[in-house]
């Protein structure tokens, strides 16, 4: 269009490709920008060149981190007999915001998904293995989405640790806690927090009804 | 928060900066930043760096421009007969993208708001005035917002406009069209396109009773 400058347009067309920005937010943001606080527009740009160079992956959780580990991984007041499993970098982050795990974490780097040609060489399944090998891991919580692609993943990477694990490895399902045991658990699922039980559907009122558990407990 | 590094904080906060944008929506694009192309990302902080360095503003109609003016002023196909005069450069562009006018654009860079001290010296209307003195205008057509401040501007400017050229000059308000005149209008206003009566207001109906015209002209 004749109105829009060469850069205008090359900036809406830069916000335009970001998710869930359309033209006209793309416009809006553009014009914003540009009568903007000049610190404010420096610090923006600075920040999203800075992104993708200054944070890479924890060398032990593969988790996000400025350096070799992560913030998480470094801080000594963290349960490190506990793992828990995540898909992810974002999903440690709400986790995190849950404000109910302190233990450490691990990122898998995808799902199982066998229609998509995802296969278990996408896992990150080998660092995990040798984590658990120091011996200092007592449960490993596989915290993966409540999908197919998610619960066929929990039953892999279970059959994977159980393969390490002494006495998980036994047929009995509920394992004692024995000393060395490496307890394999999995997030709960049933009717989300704050639902009624009116819009639940079929399938969180089979997981609720399965995990049931006795009131006290 | 613990999991989040200090760089996608910063970059979360910054992009939390912008209307419209709130937190959860900073989150969501910073995680797509952090893992998008990379030329992508690049070509982004670029653009948002260079918007307020490269853009200024046409030294003859204060509108957005790389270079001393703009790409309107400069294209000889315009009508240079017309100068529609507008209250920001973002309102040159809607009236571009509507395609129905081919002439010249004025910024008067804001309204005259006197409940908030905005007199008519934050009008850019020197400038204006020196653009007519010319002679090749014969038309100025007043495309300021339906509000009491755009109201009151327009009145205000048609005011000092009259005093300028020779036959609107006269007590007469719909004066003849002659040779050296130059006409000033204003853009019609009514029931919204494409809306219906049922949901007109009060004040769309009054206007557009008023401005009711011959069918066929």
């Amino acid at each position: 269009m004749d109105a829009y400058t060469e850069t205008l347009e090359r900036l809406i067309t830069a916000l335009g490709k970001l998710p869930g920005i359309g033209r006209r937010t793309a416009e809006r943001l553009a014009f914003y920008l540009l009568t903007a606080d000049k610190g404010e527009v420096v610090e923006l740009a600075g920040a999203i060149r800075e992104v993708q160079t200054k944070i890479g992956r924890c060398e032990a959780c593969g988790s996000l981190a400025e350096g070799p580990r992560c913030s998480i991984c470094d801080n000594p007041r963290r349960d490190r007999t506990r793992i828990c499993v995540v898909e992810q970098p974002r999903d440690v982050i709400h986790i995190e915001s849950s404000g109910g795990y302190n233990g450490l974490y691990h990122v898998l780097g995808g799902l199982l998904a066998p229609m998509e040609g995802e296969g278990p060489e996408k896992l990150d399944l080998d660092r995990l293995l040798s984590r658990l090998a120091g011996g200092e891991v007592k449960e490993v919580i596989l915290a993966l989405s409540a999908t197919a692609e998610g619960d066929g993943t929990v039953l892999y990477v279970a059959d994977r640790l159980k393969g390490l694990a002494p006495s998980t490895g036994s047929p009995s399902t509920s394992s004692g806690q024995a000393g060395q045991a490496v307890r394999i658990t999995r997030i709960a699922r049933g009717l989300p927090t704050g639902s009624s039980l009116d819009y639940a559907n079929q399938g969180m009122l089979a997981d609720a009804l399965r995990g049931r558990h006795e009131i006290g407990t």
